[in-house]
């Protein structure tokens, strides 16, 4: 067996052993030790955000002198490779953390400044020639660099959702022109209401995620306000004006993204709105691709005991013991990822509730709850889509059947006969099992032309001709 | 004692004893027996915009001839009665019930009907010469009058809303610029951080509540968009165009707000998400009042074994056992409605989800919660300012005398002596009780000329300034 | 116009106007002009405690000779016509409200004063003779007065929803036998699956009532455990142990529920988990009736194009518009409660976690929510049994048909043919039209009678019988 | 580079290509394919209890004759490594996916299978030896399997988390003892009220969580019914009932629990509450310990801008730019581990909300949350204990000021002055800056003595002696 080696690390609390290879140092050791909590490592985007904010604070410090640029350029060179998914196993803190990211920081602080350590000839831990805090770190705090970096990957992702739900939308917006003669008993109350056809409902899909795209886009924007250079509590104590002018600078031209630095820097440390923005908008939005899951997994129930309306495209066996079962999967993988983002939307307004004063300390969690809900929608949006409505069937003879079997059309007698007698009529056609045509031209309320006309199903559900044919004055 | 006497309805379940007097008929006397639930009463934002709709309705039934002018100009005159508020007792259904608010149309309807009846000169009850359904309901259904009245009562409290929020903000801004000189100590973690200005903190509370206004503003332009005329399930069966034209014209004149027909009336029957949308838009802004006034009973806390760096004006005695005890009621009253704005969000978002098909049919207890939300956080807003906020004084003594105690300026020395060096002399300070100050001029690590000039706590809170004073570079 | 006379009243903060005939004081009228929140009164229920509290106080400070008798003794009277629901309309505080309840208690402490007052021959407002604070709160502070009549308050409403969770309970099983014969298709993801018979459902539905019974009889325990003599923090201070005991003993006689001292009263004031276990247990239940209420109405859908299982007595007509519809109106008024049920879970957790200390000021919110669901999950239980349970019936037809159309069955003969072999004798059945039993025949894999052993319905729903026909072992 | 090889799959829907040396086969494949959701594999504490009850399940058919002796026998040795922990990388869905678990439970059917196959010296994918679905899941279905898994994982987490949070109630109570001499400020709305030691206020934390541990322990209790047996909808079609009486006692031998047959195998099968009651219970216990988290982070605030009644252990440098800052990072985790719990259980009842039938399809996104909630709750318990209130210090000097400086030991003079004048004491006193005792004595309203008597701060935090002392009667 190898052994493992260690070298010794201090700051102001003591010392500690960290393993000799890891770029890492004490204060990541610290956090390890401290929050051993959910196992799950830190969101890749967020690494690869703060390597960036990393790089650009390097590159101002260096433009305001304050860094000698020997040092800054191997640092910058060691934020280039950590961006790229270099050591990325380097980066071991826990998502849920006390200390408002801190660990976080420190544990990218420790892993570039061993790794400039390394490219510069040094040692490990040798950080007199690079150090986390006063190198690193340098005109820069937590408080500033983490919600920064929180911002780039919770806007890239909602970039990347906001993809996947164009494209959602577009192919429901496709079933709403395939579906559009599909003929179809509307319900309401899940009772027989009146005839509908299923393009209409596909088009209402796509419009309601049309608006949630809108919304997602919106929310988004106040993603684009960061705090750099506000330091600790948001007054820019130990950042100098060129720098968080040369900071946002570079950031700007890393990140390729329009960020603006906030006008109000107090505001922008303290505050935390624009996660719960972004994540109510998210909420919205897993509400409604519930609704619609529900709706496609009720009208995709059967075979033969269901509605049988839609046939979804088999993706998987669907029991481990009924041969042949077909379950709808994909729907159900999205009302599950629409729970989690609700879910995850409550933590997240709760962590937000509890920011006080100068900072909200519940910031891991926050992001945590935020980068999983934007890439859960995103991938079950995506999964979706591939797998359940492009290969979408409607079962054309069956939904036809629903809507001559039904008693629904006799609201458009509605105002030929008046409300009670056609509600008479229904009762008498369920005591006798006669047509309603059948008996109203038993009784001569209407022609067989008039019964015609008024029950086409195709002009009842289009809006206009639907409310526009034969209908009498009252008296 | 006087015996109630009852005349008889009947509808297609059955009949029922109606008291004499009554306006309501059968279908309000089947929900009352079917919903006794909260025995809170429907909004009456709810009843007033219902009305309205109702005399839009009438009058556009009268352009398309449907219906006789002479029923309908009494109807007309009915509905603007009850949009005055008369006949507001008359209106008994509970506010949870079951059927998507059949029985909140159906009681106005009855009311209408019996009115109008009264001012034709028939009995009540006499639905030949005036029927609920199938006059005052004409060109109707529930499923879109409800919503569409809803949409004009949550529109109309929203407004009313953010006028209280806009004042609220206002009187942050005001605290700003009173408070701009009030020098405090910043806090992170509730631990000692580095100073700030108190006009600073209340200058993010007027941001934060800047774009609270702004993201509601937004949200209740959803609100705008109705879906009059598309009777059952969005294809406007039964409601002529010319009449839905005119409902519109009616309508907007009616109500003073710029609403609009939807464009996909399917999609505006089915989908809540203006609900939820707007709903989401108050929490994120009950998350922030709450967030403020946890900040300002904390800075309020005392008098003496707390913070005591605010000062809210007294409002009612404090205990019923505590004599002189004042608390801060109105920042707890705030954070109660944040409380119960958040429930009420979860209950909005559990009922949206629950639609199925062309319709959701929990729109009762979405409604119950939606105006309640916009309800309690106007008159939250309204009273937190007068009699909070506007009164508030800050204790510029007791903040000063933070600064001066507190070691956080030391982060101010951090670019001069490096972390490490700071660090200890704090740890030094804490043990031998001598400032920082001293402890510097004793080491000999700057002058005293140096030290006042970077631990100016003025120039420390200013962004620009705070990180612009003797920097060195590192080496 | 007859005048609004007024008394001045005063208190440590100044005097305000009191309407001369009101038995509320001058802290009410603070209340009022402080609190203009939501509208709702103070529930009834909560003022009936209270009043039992004051009383047996009341009867305390009198058996210990701290309140003089000829006081006491109309103070008791006064208490008692309150309880008896007189003068309901003088307590006018907001349901929510800051100050921990102060106002509810002031509200009463005034009311009960002057009362006493009156029936003493003195005027109102003469508080010398019979004081608010001083005489009606004697030993009592609002930390031990209120939570102890919210506690009474919420233990009786939990038994009375605990008898209509037993009676609606009572009614599942009842159904679970006269359904026991009804074969129907089981379905697990809205796929047919295997069949079940209704009884079996309906004997679920029963089942995980009767949890939910035992899990609000367990989590109501926690209210019977109040602080009485806690005075403000938990320390009695300023009440005398020989009152502690003595209004704990009147008030035991007092409210006939078997209610106990703290052990510990600083927990016993500082804590509310009684509320929040016993929120989190109708929560439970609330999201265990949803999920019921959703089966009954996916079940009662139809009566055409849905799955007709199910009729429910038909309540109202449903539509406005569509004649003869009828909506499962009961369900859903069900279902609403239980979201409501949901989001008031979410505040009362809210305002739970915001306690502070050694006092949770957000009582108010917390108050108003538990009281509501209670009420409202009593009352829509009662409505749910007598409206929707009891006159169910089965379409029995239509469930055995859906059996025999289905393909589910095959999964009985997976261990006789194999997973692969009934996969593919499924796929064949769907292409050809065949029946399953018409394939097998033709393919010599069973004989007829043993496919007729294998496919008895009623067998294959017996659990112990369903597994043990045919089955061969595994080569 | 060595290429990737295949071996081909089929199943009814089609073939894949699966990695020739994976254990997994194509179901698992299919289920990569469909759920790239989160990213976070299966819980490992469900994994290895699945193994457990594939285990019993495969003893269970070899006694019942079904399995032949052959295959089972190198089964049980293959679910015996998986339980160790062997293969764990074999275990490649996502936490995440449709199809209530069918996809974690064919993962698990094919490890076991190829690895039965391998044992059997069979080549992997040669499925006639060994089925994943004939011989590895005979007798059982997803719907029983999995829950039954799940139980078993969230069973042993509640047992870890319960000695954690008996662990913490404990070292509280360590603290009322060694606490009980620090005489503070007690303080209700964060006002000053009266004396309390804080060794009360830890006693008071000892016994709420004390009430945590039973609830927890009570709910933890509904997990113990498993459905073994019932396959599909709980009918225990497929299953004989030797083998349900054999897998469990079996699996009991097994796990070392005392898991019971659930007595209606279709309640068994559809009802999920013993989750969202555990759960439940969860939530009420994170509510309290973020109470107690927001209450130490309080008392721990300053150094000097603070409270500063405690000390916690310094952990880890507080701050990247402040030198020398330690935050109280414990607490702060527990309080975000608080909010994902709450979150989650939100979740948790959404998809528990979500069962239909006789089945909840949701299940995967349940165990998730569920199992993730006991885990981060056992973690943070543990880490809060052992690093927050073992080495937790009170500031008994800063604590006794407080109470010297503060005005609310005059609620103890109210029995003897009244509550007016006792309030008019303290505007006086804060007026001319006298003490409170100064001002008595001038006026003479008391004598020295019965001012030291009535004040001592010791005896006034004492219930029983607290109230008992010159209390006089009122006349």
């Amino acid at each position: 067996m190898n052994r493992m080696t260690y070298r010794i690390e201090k700051d102001f609390i003591g010392e500690k052993q960290v393993p000799a290879q890891a770029y890492y140092g004490i204060q990541t050791m610290r956090a390890i030790e401290n929050f051993p909590i959910t196992g799950v490592k830190i969101h890749a985007e967020l690494i690869t955000a703060l390597a960036e904010v990393k790089r650009a604070a390097a590159l101002a410090n260096m433009d305001t002198h304050m860094l000698p640029k020997k040092i800054g350029e191997s640092l910058v060179k060691a934020a280039e490779e950590v961006r790229e998914g270099q050591l990325i196993e380097e980066f071991i803190v826990d998502s849920i953390q006390g200390g408002a990211g801190t660990s976080i920081n420190m544990n990218m602080n420790e892993v570039l400044a061993n790794r400039t350590l390394e490219l510069l000839g040094e040692e490990k831990g040798n950080y007199f020639h690079c150090n986390p805090n006063n190198h690193v770190n340098m005109s820069q705090s937590t408080n500033d660099v983490i919600p920064t970096a929180i911002k780039i990957a919770a806007y890239r992702l909602s970039e990347q959702l906001l993809e996947a739900l164009i494209s959602l939308q577009t192919a429901f917006a496709r079933k709403e022109i395939e579906f559009d003669d599909v003929i179809k008993m509307g319900r309401t109350h899940l009772q027989d209401a009146v005839p509908i056809r299923m393009g209409q409902e596909f088009g209402a899909y796509a419009r309601v995620l049309q608006r949630d795209v809108n919304r997602i886009k919106q929310a988004s924007k106040g993603l684009l306000i960061v705090n750099m250079g506000a330091t600790a509590v948001g007054t820019g104590l130990n950042a100098k004006p060129e720098y968080v002018e040369r900071v946002m600078f570079h950031l700007k031209g890393e990140v390729a993204i329009p960020i603006e630095l906030a006008e109000h820097l107090v505001d922008g440390t303290q505050n935390m709105d624009a996660y719960t923005e972004l994540s109510a908008s998210l909420k919205v939005c897993a509400v409604n691709l519930s609704k619609i899951c529900n709706d496609i997994r009720m009208m995709a129930s059967g075979p033969r005991a269901g509605l049988g309306e839609l046939k979804l495209p088999p993706r998987q066996p669907g029991s481990s013991i009924m041969p042949g079962k077909v379950n709808p999967v994909m729907p159900e993988v999205v009302n599950q990822v629409a729970f989690q983002v609700i879910g995850n939307d409550h933590t997240i307004c709760l962590a937000c509730e509890a920011g006080q004063f100068e900072l909200n300390v519940m910031g891991p969690v926050l992001a945590f709850n935020l980068l999983q809900s934007l890439k859960i929608l995103r991938n079950a949006a995506s999964v979706f889509e591939r797998f359940a409505i492009e290969g979408l069937e409607a079962d054309r003879e069956r939904c036809k059947n629903y809507v001559e079997m039904s008693f629904g059309i006799v609201t458009a007698l509605n105002p030929h006969l008046g409300y009670e007698v056609a509600a008479q009529l229904v009762k008498e056609a369920v005591r006798t099992g006669l047509t309603l045509k059948e008996l109203i031209l038993e009784r001569g309320l209407l022609t067989s032309d008039e019964i015609e006309e008024i029950l086409d199903p195709i002009q009842m559900t289009t809006p206009g001709i639907a409310g526009d044919r034969l209908l009498r004055p009252m008296d």
